[in-house]
């Protein structure tokens, strides 16, 4: 009995086509938004062609280049992300925002499907700020602050979601959270990550790895 | 001067575009590539048209949908990439392993520039694995294996980055991690987490919370 039990706590389990289409809705939702495993969740904030802030949390920003300084971000879910896109297309500028585990929960309540006129920032008790570099505003509580001109937008033809192509105008961090080589030490910011669509998580460090090298063996710089 | 020093510690530094503009080379790809917090962080494995395999280390996997399952994946970098990108355009599929820290730093030497014929799972000491569903190779070592078939590519016009959207076709994952409501457990998995281009983390579960809505608070439901 010990033997099956043990066995049956280590299987896998193998989801076909057949399976994964024949998953209830909100299951599959949860089960394909886990799958790329932990992600950067970040406050977007906008205003609109009156100049009302809004403000909405992502779990889609990623990385697309340095030179010039580029970031993508997926609007995927419409209901959560319309104000903000048209805020975008608007004005061509919103800020990418780190959350902390202060106010994890303020962020995540951003999520909450608000009237087109209400400014989550008030909602929640966050505090927006301005600088003279673009015409979106910042979470003051927010330990990293990246402001973002709009490049490009991209509509997929796999299913619709708007992929926007931003450009980094402005970066407001802690002096003492970059390191000597332009890394961003996120333990130092106090940087939180996520999984799926609402689990939240703070890090550990295990290490930072040297460059990868064919012929020499990885050292631990970090 | 107690007070000076701790008002230096806290201080925020604000980098405008001049700023960014003059970092030196290596220190603005280090900085840039921190910008979005933390990333997924998966092993892609492809085969080419002589059924060679092929492992290469990316952190630009991201959720596109879940009906139907999409994922997204930049291939930013073509010293990196180029092999692994080769492979999915000559055979439309590639699998996204999860890693762990017990073979964390044999998926980051997958990054090393090694020749077209060199297969990294043998150099690095992982194992490949095929099921019957796609003319890729899983990692036998990962705790969460995504069978994938190409969709769409998009050549992103600001920089020429390669984005490709992919379909989930099969998933293999321990039982256990699998919650009632579809959610993979990430801390079961044991996936990790990094950031930047070169540093790892495991985490630690702040908490799960329930479905914002504007008329009511949030619940930890795990």
């Amino acid at each position: 009995m010990e033997r099956s039990s043990s066995y049956m706590t280590n299987a896998f389990v193998n989801y076909g086509r057949t399976e994964l289409d024949s998953m209830e809705r909100y299951f599959k939702k949860n089960f394909v938004s886990s799958l790329p495993g932990y992600k950067g969740v970040n406050l977007i904030g906008t205003i609109n062609h009156l100049a009302r802030p809004n403000l909405a949390i992502f779990n889609t920003v990623f990385h697309v280049g340095s030179n010039p300084p580029l970031l993508g971000m997926l609007c995927r879910s419409p209901l959560v992300s319309s104000h903000t896109l048209n805020n975008i297309r608007e004005t061509g500028f919103y800020t990418i925002n780190h959350i902390k585990s202060q106010f994890f929960t303020r962020a995540h309540q951003t999520a909450a499907d608000y009237e087109k006129d209400i400014s989550e920032f008030e909602v929640v008790g966050l505090n927006h700020v301005y600088t003279d570099q673009l015409p979106a505003p910042y979470v003051k509580e927010s330990p990293v602050q990246i402001g973002m001109k709009l490049k490009e937008e991209i509509t997929l033809r796999s299913n619709g979601t708007v992929l926007l192509i931003g450009e980094v105008i402005e970066v407001i961090l802690p002096v003492k959270s970059i390191l000597s080589d332009g890394l961003i030490d996120l333990g130092i910011t106090e940087t939180i990550t996520c999984s799926g669509r609402d689990t939240y998580y703070t890090t550990n460090k295990i290490a930072r790895l040297s460059m990868p090298s064919p012929d020499k063996d990885l050292d631990i710089i970090g």
